[in-house]
């Protein structure tokens, strides 16, 4: 099984669409310890064995925080849709011939290591769909309408979604077409693979893959890469 | 009503016992910005109004991080129990006759505002219970055995509980005598009143109230308080 495992050759989406100022703060093009947020998230998927082309999903103007140079392995730009979903769906019309997974990740996740790209991609060569996640510890209660707790949520299996999310092309393509056809708006590619009754394995973070969404963020991601 | 807030007068119990090396670090005496995370906490207490007595709840050593001072509120100093519910309780049992309110909070969140404190002093002498918490904002999935995600979990309403938890000391003192006998182990004060049917409102963080758990925590917590 190892063989078959170094011979997955993954596409790389990234998702640098939609509104990326929240507060005033373009997170993309922030700089984090002297390179913009999506040029280091970029470092990491140049950089994972797996990954064998990139396609930057996003306005144009994103393009330029790569920097003008050339990269060793092939990357393409694809404009982004109106919803989030949309705009995985143009990266995975862009995939090349013959590539048979996909990791799609958000463009404001910088910290995700190269190692943990690949051991995602594995992971889902191994279950057919896999996807980067950490456990809950934190102490979790649902409230009503007017914000008075009701009870504890029982925190055992409960996970939070990170990206990559890795899949078999096919399996995300036909997951996005239902998604579409049954007009549904998803937050990520897993559960756009639910809604085909399809597992996802989750893959533990080993390191922080914290999405970058404010200024706090980003001076803790400072933090940690220091 | 506003005059009646204004003279709400609340303990406060600040925990700081059990185990406090995780990872070989010691969160309660790490360095924040040139203080002791306990003592930033303390001065958080002191700062707000409503606090009119604080009680540090844990091993004698822990007194040393507040530094050799007199405070302008009085503080006492009370050893922990085995388990967080043991220390809470004996802190409970040294409150001053005559004080009807109590904030217990984890000594390990050193960034918690007077003004917040006071805030939910304030909300709790309306509601009769109340606790800082933050809504989820994150893609929540539960996940079976094998760590496979079955399903989204629905964030509306979800919230990660913090401190302070403000409560009529009658209140607490009964939920923790229902948890006793009961033999139930709690990993928060709401849980406590919960098991009495009572409900807590949920006063919403305006400022990061990170827990100091790992130097990855402390590092932003430099980063958020520069």
């Amino acid at each position: 099984m190892g063989g078959e495992i170094q011979q997955v050759k993954c596409a790389a989406i990234l998702v640098a669409a939609g509104s990326s100022r929240r507060m005033g703060f373009d997170k993309l093009a922030a700089d984090l310890a002297g390179q913009p947020v999506l040029r280091r998230t970029l470092e990491a998927f140049l950089a994972a064995e797996s990954v064998v082309e990139i396609i930057l999903v996003g306005p144009e103007e994103r393009e330029k925080l790569l920097g003008e140079q050339t990269f060793q392995k092939p990357l393409r730009h694809v404009a982004g849709g109106a919803e989030r979903q949309d705009s995985v769906a143009a990266g995975l019309a862009a995939i090349s011939e013959g590539i048979e997974w996909v990791a799609i990740h958000d463009g404001a996740r910088p910290l995700i290591s190269p190692a943990d790209i690949d051991r995602c991609v594995a992971e889902a060569s191994l279950a057919g769909a896999a996807a980067m996640a950490r456990r809950v510890t934190e102490t979790l209660k649902r409230a009503d309408d007017e914000d008075y707790s009701m009870a504890s949520v029982a925190r055992e299996g409960l996970w939070f979604m990170e990206t990559p999310q890795v899949f078999r092309v096919g399996l995300i393509r036909e997951a996005y077409a239902a998604v579409r056809a049954r007009c549904l708006v998803v937050t990520d590619e897993v559960s756009a693979v639910e809604t085909l009754g399809k597992r996802v394995k989750l893959v533990e973070s080993r390191l922080p893959n914290l999405k970058i969404t404010t200024p706090a963020d980003l001076a803790l991601a400072e933090a940690l890469l220091s």
